[in-house]
């Protein structure tokens, strides 16, 4: 196996040319084999095989410091910094990340996880070459999905600034290329060198020239294909007319011609965007023709593909996929908004029913949410379905777009709570400490998947901001007898007991009812109460609780800062309400990768744990 | 007066050619007398008369809908809405805001303050419009420093996707135009309707074809300007490869011209952009001349343009201009970043002594901010100086860039608390709960100028995220003789005394000087504390607390949710601490403009409100 002469960064420099041909092959069926087992990204990582090893052959690891955008794409490039080891325990909580991480390796020089920050990152490392004088290549890997965010343009405007080389390698989809831009890509398809490039921007503009009304021309050819955005690369204009040299477009596939083209933008002084054609899933034939369910894999059977644990309940996204149809169905007004993530938030099922009322916008978290706020000025009811750590990137129009006016949005947040293997930059344990902070808002969430459908039933006739919040992952299917209607601010009650009164909130509702058995089973009587609303809460039960308790205790899967116990407690302490309060919430951390389960246990969020928690409290 | 005859919205309409002119000189008259009386925006204002009232001649208000980006620039947009009168309450408590405020007129569809809103706003109602069928024009009218925001980028990828007419007005100062372009400017300033427009392009193009080496030429070319984002208007095809139709550019003094064009504008069926060269300050010449003195100006004699009001006292805003240079001279290392602030941060000072370690990014939070994670990741010292709710937009890069791998930044924060006149989309009262969600971060806010300083140099050696925030306006030189160093999560004994322990921060430390003075004059013994850090806040000084005193107060500028006062009662709660808590804060709503000292009474947050409220609770 040439595979084990890499041991560490650089090792890939003593290959041969025909064992890094070896290389390839072995890297990618290790990447299918241990995937196959642990799950992960796959699709991503497979069609950067051949650019990431170019990189590492090219590049000085790690004085030179390579950004990847995102991050989950960066397997191989763990492999050949002697990470290899590291596969068998990928994602799993004390294992290897599935993200680069400065704590494992020096050759990941900035972690990344959310899109669209890899240019502003690699921007302040080169900015900072320069000021101390030190001398070594800045490269940021990004994906064209990823330039559909607007930070990644903000950084674009500011390239031009750079003082010294600075190289943007745009990892780009050729099958999306030829798809959105038809002739002018077969045109360019010929072209791979620097050299032959200026030979081809000659001819583009002749060509171009001979179009009577080019501008009219060119609109139209542009508004017949699907993202606009993507047309800018072709003949390079967009970046060079922001002041970046344009390399490419060059195989991703053709380690020795793209080596030749980064030795070339090495060479630059300044900003060098060098454009790499990738293909999702490249080498394994069930991700190139599902890239999407091969984005984020299960463990899976190699030779069909097919998922090796079969789902037997319907997880929240499934709920809200369902109930989202049904909305769109009794109302005319309300439309979807997702930011990239139509499959991922289970808006492809709206879209395919009503495609005049759902809007894909891009990796664009704040757009979609201004939108939306227009959207509802003028008299919709938008849902923005997006994953909780994503929708920090709209906090500020959240708070001055949506709420300042009081407008109608609904915001339906997924993987809100611990998200598992994703890890730190994913877990969504702060929305309800961000949203709470923001006046008018109001935020719900669910305690089992009958009532995530009666919540977006609420939200949908409520009059103004309103979150709900839910989990990844199965949805909880017990409680169904308790069902009673939502009201504005009202708890729920599901167990009337004396002493401890517990207060859950979604997620935490399930856990309650093992605390309940667990205190029961100890001779502690526990009243159980389903919170529904994190803000406003509801006051009028907590009120009445000292009559027959001396425990109050909050339960959420979110950070404790902020939280909804903490706005609990505050609320007892200043009305001098007669009770203790202990809350439950996740520590003021970031949270590592694993196992959903083994990380409640590890943060004392579990029953077991909560149970002692109370019983000490006593 | 022609202006007389203005008393509501399309009155302008029944008017005379002449009268226009006449109409143009009055408003402009009328801006420059108001707002040299009551304070406000003058040269943006001063700017676009001509271009509202084309706006307002060729649309129907209010159903045609305009939204105004930022929104500073809305007078004439008021005046020509029958809100004539309100000027002489401009931006007072009670009186007219100086923003869009649909509770002001139907004629102001969309509420803005921030930057790079209007895009995506005006698509959502243009979108809206579509599904429900209606028939009416909506127009963004966006400013080219705001086109430096990437929710502008976000939107306008989306453009293209919109069905129907949507106008988008790009409001360019020709100033910089002409500064910025060179040649190329003066070859398109011939040009001015769509007609020649087309001509020009074939022009362009043909011209362009003739320069041996296109891309480098150009690429020199535009690395030879400041603001590369500014280049691309210039043909036009940046807009048009987005799939947006151009239009211009047009002279924005000529109000026949651009209602030809808007004419032309509104028969596209699909997103068009129309350039209009205005010029910041128009026709008052000490606006023309200083047109940043005139952004947000103080009231100001007519005659001469100075100030009405001299200041007496040094600003926060001095203070830390003061303290950067000092800084960036006994470290190399310490660097600074603004996003398009460097007068209104106090940072001209340092850029002026080291251009080289001054960076401004446009009006780009976001991206500013992981740029300074990657300069903090190179081993520099950023100093990102920013307003408090201008911060709102970096929220998930301080969370996901700056604050997961616990790098030295330096968040500098001005404007925290109650700003005033801007009102509730400019106040910073949210900082303190948004920061305090995100682990690794540490919160301070200085007593008075001098702790300002102490403060920055603490920051410095700090290593970690940092954010210091410090108020709008005067910088309070009392307590003069209190200067103890600063020590991290340590708060500073000011006053001895029994019963009330009063826990003040940052700003609230000045006022809490006169509530124990009106305590005392009740016969009340009160212990006064600088709390220094909301995060992490005194454990051991509230803790120790419970020997001699039964009340603590906590006092803080920034609303109650998530807030300072709402972590120490729940550290006092949850730990079983002896004491009773009072949390004065902000409440949690937004706040509308006024003088800060008449907010602060309305919000029961002056001296004699704390102090009726302590005495309450004792």
């Amino acid at each position: 196996m040439v595979l084990e002469k890499i041991q560490k960064e650089n090792d890939i420099k003593k290959l041969t040319p025909e064992e890094l041909e070896l290389l390839k092959e072995e890297i990618r069926q290790f990447l299918i084999e241990s995937i196959s087992v642990t799950g992960g990204h796959l699709a991503s990582n497979l069609g950067v095989v051949e650019l990431t090893m170019a990189l590492h052959l090219c590049f000085n690891l790690p004085k030179d410091k390579i950004v990847w955008d995102v991050g989950h794409q960066s397997y191989t490039h763990k492999i050949l910094t002697g990470r290899k080891d590291g596969f068998s325990s990928l994602r799993q909580y004390g294992g290897m990340s599935g993200f680069p991480k400065a704590d494992e390796s020096d050759c990941d020089c900035f972690n990344t996880g959310h899109s669209s920050t890899s240019i502003s990152a690699g921007l302040g490392l080169a900015t900072a070459r320069q000021v101390t004088g030190e001398d070594y290549h800045v490269v940021s890997v990004i994906g064209d999905g990823a330039l559909t965010g607007g930070m990644a343009y903000e950084a674009l405007n500011n390239a031009s600034s750079v003082k010294g080389n600075f190289i943007i390698v745009l990892n780009d989809n050729n099958m999306s290329i030829s798809e959105n831009v038809g002739g002018i890509s077969q045109y360019l398809s010929g072209f791979r060198t620097a050299d032959a490039y200026r030979d081809l921007k000659n001819n583009v503009m002749n060509s171009l020239n001979h179009i009577p009304i080019y501008g009219e021309r060119m609109v139209k050819h542009i508004r017949n294909t699907k993202s606009s955005i993507k047309q800018l690369f072709i003949p390079g204009m967009f970046f060079e007319e922001m002041g970046i040299i344009y390399l490419g477009p060059v195989d991703g596939s053709d380690i020795k011609e793209m080596c030749r083209v980064f030795d070339e933008a090495k060479r630059v002084d300044g900003p060098v965007l060098v454009h790499v054609l990738t293909k999702k899933g490249a080498g394994y034939g069930p991700a190139e023709r599902y890239p999407s369910r091969f984005h984020g894999a299960e463990p899976f059977v190699i030779e069909t593909g097919l998922p090796k644990n079969k789902r037997t309940k319907a997880n929240y996204t499934d709920v809200f996929s369902t109930v989202m149809k049904k909305l769109g169905e009794r109302n005319p007004k309300v439309v979807a908004i997702t930011a990239a993530m139509a499959d991922g938030t289970g808006l492809r099922r709206f879209h395919r029913n009503f495609p005049d009322r759902f809007f894909d916008v891009g990796i664009a978290e704040a757009h979609a949410t201004t939108f939306a706020a227009g959207l509802a000025k003028a008299g919709l009811i938008p849902v923005f379905a997006v994953y909780s750590s994503f929708l920090q990137r709209a906090f500020d129009q959240i708070l001055h777009d949506v709420c300042i006016q009081n407008l109608h949005v609904i915001f339906a947040i997924d993987r809100a709570g611990l998200v598992g293997s994703d890890g730190e930059t994913h877990q969504g344990i702060f929305d309800i400490s961000y949203l709470s902070v923001i006046p008018n808002m109001t935020i719900m969430a669910p305690k089992n998947k009958w009532e995530l459908s009666d919540m977006m039933k609420f939200a949908v006739t409520y009059d103004g901001p309103i979150a709900l919040r839910y989990p990844r992952g199965a949805a909880y299917d017990g409680l169904k007898e308790i069902r009673q209607p939502i009201e504005l601010a009202k708890s729920e009650l599901i167990r009337k007991g004396s002493t401890v009164a517990i207060m859950a909130l979604g997620s935490m509702v399930k856990t309650a009812v093992d605390v309940v058995k667990l205190l029961e089973a100890e001779g502690i009587s526990a009243t159980l109460i389903n919170a529904r609303f994190a803000m406003p809460f509801d006051k009028k039960a907590i009120k009445e609780l000292p009559s027959e308790h001396s425990l109050l205790v909050t339960m959420e899967e979110n950070v404790q800062s902020g939280g909804f116990g903490e706005h609990v407690t505050e609320y007892v302490k200043t009305n001098g309400i007669a009770l203790e309060v202990l809350t439950v919430a996740l520590p003021d951390c970031y949270v590592e990768h694993g196992n959903v389960e083994v990380l409640k246990n590890e943060l004392h969020v579990d029953a077991e744990s909560v149970a002692k928690r109370i019983i000490a409290a006593l």
